[in-house]
């Protein structure tokens, strides 16, 4: 497994050009692409759906594309953006009366599954489902707003989902998302992460390679 | 008021570069451009939101954009088409329990307001909003899914509505999508459409300008 | 049946002495009191239930109970408002799959039973139903909101709705609510309502018995 | 087309042993098996579902099987009832979103499609989707209930759905639910009808042959 | 308490002779029948409701009928089902706002009520009604497909309940439903549960009685 | 903090005239106005909003006001309280899918929050929040009905409680509402209570003043 991931959120780049702006981050050393999926009912807002992210892959993209829905209900559009080149789809236990049978389901559309944890949600609904799980993605901010700082008792949470992993002795990634940047990553990656999610922390940048390189740095510093 | 408009669908448009596509399509010739949004609750698909649509602008694009919402409810997203550059902003009457107050919230958002009739549904939603809409949309297909032929019915309901239009004395736009064709646009003008959706039949052609002239000159034909 | 009905709308009244409020405008000549109920999700407002109106009648109220329920689903909250005194029973079509079966329902917990119109609303909701109505109401603002203007479309509406009524030959009550004042009344008594719902108009007004007599002189004066 | 359909109600049926219930019902002269289908959302009762009526295939029933699905949404489980054998396919416009898409969606799987008017939807419903129809389907009582009475004003609305089916050039068969008996059939029928849906009248009776060839007998009389 | 309960599921059972069936699989040593309700929105199937409840009553059979609720909400169908003869009612906690609520409402109409688990579904959800339950369900398949296996992980799932169970001091049924056969239900019963659903295992069976003494023979032979 | 807060429900006050009322009950020694806001969705009843809110408050109450809100969903109603004069906003974390995110909405209007557990909701749901709330809410009978009697469990709940609050080192009221009285008041302070709701055992006692004294001075008697 890569020890360390940098998810760039596409959220924040300029839509009239995705193509070119993910390439762009991708050369910058960028390793997957965060793709953000908001349905205007799981969350206030609505953004991007399977038809943007075959454009993506129509456009040669290669890296594996990270897909988080923010839609409720979920199991519907979980063929829609296997077909449409999705690598790992994320979802929320909040948003399916039936979280195992979700995992179960983006599995056997051949992508990998994880499960996301809003800063409320508690961590045991890992329970059951871990064992089945590629990633959790727990939420350092709440979903479907931009521009909210880092939530500081996420640190604990992701030590307490860190310890589960090893525990399990699976190979399950651990991505956090929300206020991600150069500065805070040491300490986010020393609590337990491995993937980090960051959208303006990079788009906004004026050199995505300068940003990024920082990031790693910093990552690399704590997990060697 | 313009007597006849051309409005390209970005949803067939290439997503990894939709400003340079925007941009090529409105030198070719088109009017508008033709936003579908869909949240995958009114239909089962979901598309792009206003995020995608604010891209537009700020990349230049300084036509008309015609925002079609196949979205339920409809009220939550109006002020963030209009903040993101909305022009039009159409909706359907079963999306919404409060029709003419959606109207009213459009108008007081400085778009124009359109109301969009599904193939099935009955003329008579239009009783008492008529008078303050911009723009009927008669769909033409099933709104939420690509490559269906035009339902031949629709021709009866564009002169119905035409009528209806024409008795009230008011400037309103008769827009029609699904399955508008070079070869069937005259015959969708001379029963009262003004205004012309189409996706693939222009985007999937080698010259865009060449298609869209053909278009507007089958129109000038029936139209004068 | 009474020829004409002021029923003021309690929302207006002061809620920290609605007892003595109620008594105030019944004094002053007012024929009911009228009951807006919302829900925050036919609506986006939450007003008054069940034990409002039940505390009403304990207080002394016998004047007839006009219980407009802005609310969806109608049919579990009926028997609570049959049970707590309420005298007439309206509802919106849009908010009951069943609108026969809940105008039904109405009538079998022993109250009169109403169907309300929204502005944008077709008439033809009436077609089936009429015959088994005590009462139409007409919305001439969109409910949920206070302070908007009489919709001048109204009055054709309300003529629709009389000629209806009267070729029914049935004792129809036809009531209209929204922006009526004492300088608009007589209009909209000429058009068809008999019934009146007023609002601020009657409680911001220094003397009710005022501003309810000006109201009946007005109408008198259309309806003889 | 045949010019009399009798279809009794499985509902009223004997559960236990429903094969041969059905069995006896169609040697006693019935023509169809009316099959239905409530999901306790659209209407507050919970009945039987696909698998009930692949079992009545299976168990070598060939007659049609007229599936009523009072159910919301609709189009998830009309591929389930094509499957399990159903023959005609009826859903309520209010069910769907949709109500064109739906009806496509019923014969592009093989079945024919209704509409079911319930007694309070008026028939503006059917403008433009009555050129798609096999069936229309009058509800003369609320569907969800037992033991209710023939709705008189449905005979005024038999006749004016009859004169449109007429005036289609098209066979569309036009079917009657609710307080049929073998004492007003034939006035059912004289006001247009031709297929009639009859439960606890068919069902209740001692013998099954004697009511249904009452029914039969009646009918005959009027439409000759 | 009786110490091993085996309830075929009638979902697996000839829907077209149901009585028979029934009958014919208590005769061959079963102690329950387990009665599987589906609408369509807790899970997508629709399968029987309280009406064939009935019918079994009817038939004449007195064994306790323990039927499981995959329906959401729960609350208005509890009634029902009561009436209809149910012994024990169980419904999932995802499926109801007020847990709590719903237990006393299945018991308030002299029924036992049970909880029931998915696979997922963190076993906290007991904590503050395990003290109110006559028992708990655990799936060991996700709800609402045939012909899944078990899952290994209930096993342990078992263990903690069982554990929860004997703290409580309280006699508490613990079911299992799931992929339950002959050859696992030792290994299931030496993990805590008393009591096995089973399906196809035996209906598909060609004789039942065979198949339910080998159960309750490899349950003995644990549980002594 | 102060260290014993009585709280009127005044559900059990007189509607009509509430003003009084609640000066009355203010005047005999509670603390608080404890607003109960249901919506007929959340639970199944529909009390009060907010203008009955801010019509206290332009009445002259200045007494803290404690809204309990069984809504849902929670966020869209949160700014109406805000404005009419709440100071504490409670609400049920299965109302809103963004628990957290509610939190911080009802801060940023100014307003102290609380979270309501049901008798049935596991304390974990506190895990990631509590470090954010000012208030825990322990609902000792089910919310939306009268007339229960305290949940015996309550008192284990309520001990659990407070050690999360007491090592949490924050000032956060631990409140309990239903079945509170003058005689198991003491009990139940000892197990962690510090808010007191009561309604019909203060407001259907002859002298409000008395029975808040009893439990005042019960309280003492445990927390001194």
């Amino acid at each position: 497994m890569q020890p360390t991931v940098i998810a760039p959120s596409i959220l924040s780049a300029n839509f009239a050009r995705l193509g070119e702006e993910v390439d762009a981050v991708l050369a910058a050393g960028a390793d997957w692409v965060h793709f953000d999926v908001m349905d205007n009912h799981y969350v206030p807002n609505l953004t991007i759906g399977p038809m943007v992210c075959e454009a993506l892959r129509k456009h040669g993209v290669t890296a594996p594309i990270d897909v988080h829905l923010m839609v409720e209900p979920v199991d519907r559009i979980v063929p829609d953006f296997a077909k449409a080149g999705a690598s790992i789809i994320s979802f929320h236990p909040e948003a399916s009366r039936h979280v195992h049978r979700t995992v179960q389901l983006i599995k056997s559309h051949g992508c990998k599954a994880g499960l996301v944890l809003n800063p409320g949600t508690p961590v045991e609904v890992l329970d059951y489902v871990l064992e089945e799980l590629d990633m959790v993605l727990l939420m350092s901010v709440n979903p479907g707003f931009g521009g909210q700082a880092f939530i500081p008792s996420t640190l604990d949470k992701l030590r307490r989902v860190r310890e589960r992993i090893d525990r399990s002795g699976r190979e399950v990634r651990l991505e956090i998302d929300g206020g991600v940047k150069a500065d805070n990553i040491a300490e986010i990656a020393a609590a337990g992460a491995d993937t980090f999610v960051a959208g303006s922390a990079i788009f906004n940048a004026a050199d995505y390679a300068d940003v990024v390189g920082r990031m790693k740095a910093a990552v690399s510093g704590v997990r060697g």
